[in-house]
């Protein structure tokens, strides 16, 4: 805005001249996104997004969903542009509410989820006076978005807003951050919008395919095929073990990636694992790594006397596609040159359920394999107890896996939240950690009000387990009385299912094995969601 | 550090030189605090703090409390050192631990409250290979700090941490974040610290005051005397109304003061309204304002056809005392410099209780005040339902209120942890509206935890009400059938009766006047934490 007036606390008045029949920017803001396929709005507003609210009242074919804490809102973001491959918006209120939502702005952007993030700002007029709410909003923005962009009149919105879309189409960015001033939201577009053009998508690297089948072909059994996605496909899993069965190359994830199709049906991909140890060991006889999409590995945190780097030093790797692209063309372009032909996976025998003692990593796996529906979309929080769990369920019914790139927890309830409202024929089941489902409980209420078909698993083992194994690992020393207490969710012990309850979700507890098989077959049968406090041995 | 060893993947190792009595990093940067008079931390850490929870488990003189949510370690924190004068420390795990806790720290740095976040962060040579919780923690620091620091070396640490210790201390910074490398924690500190020496006070400008209290003495019932301080005491309230009774001035808190002495003891004071509307009403006839550590008032939010600044134009605005700075000396140079005598306060009638018809804000005020304990501190996050029990409560009992500068909801509860850890022999009073009490839940475990004094009545309009109420100020119509649920909190009703049980504190739902006087006496007298849900006329 460009008028003197706006900055002598004289605003030009709006209300005049715009209604529920002219067009603001709010207006445009939501009309390009929803001709740009955005037709989902996870939201937790202000008074600085009161016309935007009202524009997304008044737009056909955009839904807005209310969440009661702005990381419920950024996660249900992701999970939803996950499963439906495009992206939601988010409706966040000036920086506070943004800062709240930036956990798991950071996932969704370490797993390349798109996804547009719409935080109103105050009037540009009222910028100078430093109001309470005030922030640097584009500080905080830029930390956990590829672009922030802040239109400054309401005839550059729609054309920025597809501008950016177009961006999170082509891939070129994943978290777009639009901030938004509600002088900008309030006044009358005048303008006609341009649209650009989309920029075509860059073409195959046929020298780079041929170098890595090479490189494939002379490594045998010390080569190592590395993927990751935004979405590990059926075919991608097929085309990766004939890569392997041709090579001999081993044939792994990433630790976490983002979406993944397993089950049954498909053929069982290894993940890198998590701990550092593990890690090493599994990785420590690779001399040449082939990566697709992933990144090179790294571990997770940095300790004394382990390395950064999980791949052996002089370890050779190439890339034929950029960490988190597409990876289908790729992949069967590498198994053309190598004349790897795709077979069918081997059939597991079904999956038996876990029996009739404590719930322990085994049982647990057992329990949930044995009962997962067909279609089902499980949000993997488990931490400390969920490795035999992903084993298990390669012998379960066809499922997508949602894993958490960023590390940051309370990630899972909000990522159900948005996966169960994108598919709503498909059954979600969130396995959460405890202390994990701690930091976003508010998740609940939104599953509540959407009658969403989630089955929520807690494992309560009443600790920030992790911890308790990391102090020691980090040379910190061994947990004692004056530490424990700083890693212990005891006295009081949280009651998940007065917890549920209190948002609206039916509860139960189980400590048996066979309890919990049964409470998640019943669970997976009833509408809407349900929560499992699993007592853990 | 300057090691080049550190860069390439092959840290020098710490774990044999460092143990549980070599100090190390952690153990400055903790033992720096402690002799700063650093007492109390609130904490939610991760595996890369496990070296300062170590440092925290051997220091002697520093209590660790353990919070679910870091948006309750930082609210607490605020309300610790609002009650104790002195920083509390708050440690977060990386920048999605800092993001959860940043809201909160907003509402402190806006209050002046003095505060050491401490973050900690990946090893130095870690940061080089983007492992998925690596995020840029100093940009997002910045935007919620007064000064950010991140030491190069253990050697640094005390002297660092010391000078941003003096700084708070002096009020030239408040928020300062310590990001804390975690190989500067690990490794062992070799250098002898060196502190720096502590600057002295400013003075007092007597040509200011001389000024202003010929421009009040001018002004007569035009002029407008407005206090702010990170602490308005009985003494400064006395002083201002001596003031306001020597020259006829009207004399106004600023809307949101972060600690003010009130009750029955204390000369009363008037607010500047919240609604913009009634702030512009009040300051109509203002022809010379004061300000005494108070910022000139804007409106809290930019609406179309009202000003920014609420003081009338060609208003007089003369300033003797820094934004938020003490202002009982200056207070008293200008009684002086105008002869104004202290008198003691009108001894108001005593509070009766509010009636036995449903709970209004009316009858709230009058619950409150007629059961206010001795000494109380009334945490207020009211927002629609609150004014009229401000007002009633100036005839209560002798307490301190707090109120929320920032403006971010999810203040009070984690608020009221850090305040009745710092006066645990005072009864803490949280007053919070649903909505704002969704964002923080998680702080009721921490109450139960510690088994502290405090009651929390949600009062429950099942609404966003502020929002609707909002709307058609801001020019974006009424709520109708697209935009209301937008903003209701029905469908599911939260259960906060349930809520506070599940993590570990009593609840009870009261929806008349008679009960909630009942059952806020009952809570006042009961030890450790009660929760009322008060339903809403």
């Amino acid at each position: 805005m460009t008028d003197p007036d706006r900055h002598d606390g004289k605003p030009t008045s709006a209300t005049s001249q715009t209604g529920p029949n002219a067009p603001n920017g709010a207006d445009a803001l939501i009309g390009a996104l929803v001709e740009g396929g955005v037709d989902t709005c996870f939201a937790n507003p202000g008074t600085t997004e009161m016309h935007l609210v009202a524009a997304l009242g008044r737009a056909p074919g955009m839904t807005t969903h209310l969440c009661l804490f702005e990381g419920v809102a950024t996660g249900a973001a992701d999970g939803y542009a996950r499963m439906t491959g495009r992206p939601a918006m988010v409706l966040l209120h000036l920086g506070p509410g943004l800062a709240n939502g930036m956990a798991n702005l950071h996932n969704a952007k370490k797993a390349a989820t798109p996804l547009v993030c719409v935080v109103g700002e105050h009037a540009t007029h009222h910028l100078a006076y430093d109001a309470p709410l005030a922030a640097d909003i584009e500080g905080m923005a830029r930390t956990v978005s590829d672009v922030v962009i802040t239109p400054d009149t309401p005839d550059h919105v729609a054309r920025d807003t597809a501008d950016l879309l177009g961006r999170l189409t082509r891939g070129d960015t994943r978290v777009g951050t639009v901030v938004m001033p509600n002088d900008v939201a309030w006044s009358p577009v005048s303008a006609e919008i341009t649209r650009p053009d989309p920029r075509p998508a860059p073409a195959q690297d046929a020298p780079a395919i041929r170098a890595a089948a090479d490189t494939l072909r002379a490594a045998g059994n010390k080569g190592l095929l590395l993927l990751g996605a935004p979405r590990l496909t059926r075919r991608a899993a097929a085309l990766a073990s004939a890569i392997g069965a041709a090579t001999g190359c081993a044939v792994r994830t990433e630790a976490a990636v983002a979406r993944m199709e397993r089950g049954r049906d498909t053929h069982p991909l290894t993940r890198v694992p998590f701990h550092v140890d593990l890690a090493l060991e599994a990785l420590k006889d690779v001399a040449q790594a082939v990566l697709v999409g992933a990144r090179e590995p790294v571990a997770f945190f940095a300790y004394p006397d382990r390395p950064s780097r999980l791949l052996p030093e002089g370890c050779g790797v190439t890339a034929i596609a950029p960490p988190l692209s597409d990876i289908e063309a790729p992949l069967a372009a590498l198994a053309e040159a190598l004349g790897a032909a795709t077979t069918a996976p081997v059939t597991a025998p079904d999956a038996s359920p876990g029996g009739d003692g404590p719930i322990t990593p085994d049982t647990l796996g057992a329990s949930v394999a044995a009962t997962l529906p067909e279609g089902a979309i499980v949000v993997d929080e488990s931490i400390t107890n969920g490795a035999p769990m992903f084993t298990a369920c390669a012998a379960a019914a066809p499922h997508d896996w949602l894993n958490n790139r960023g590390g940051s927890i309370g990630y899972s309830m909000p990522v159900s939240v948005g996966a169960a409202t994108a598919c709503p024929d498909r059954r979600v089941l969130c396995v959460t950690g405890d202390g994990s489902a701690a930091y976003t409980p508010q998740a609940l209420w939104t599953m509540a009000r959407g009658r969403l078909d989630v089955t929520v698993v807690i494992l309560a083992n009443r600790a920030y387990r992790i911890l308790a194994n990391e102090m020691s690992k980090i040379g910190a020393g061994r947990p004692d009385g004056t530490t424990m207490p700083m890693m212990e969710l005891t006295d009081p012990t949280p009651d998940w299912v007065k917890i549920a309850e209190g948002h609206g979700v039916p509860g139960v507890r189980v400590d048996t094995a066979a309890d919990l098989t049964q409470a998640l077959a019943r669970a997976h049968a009833t509408p809407g969601p349900t929560l499992i406090e699993a007592v853990l041995a």
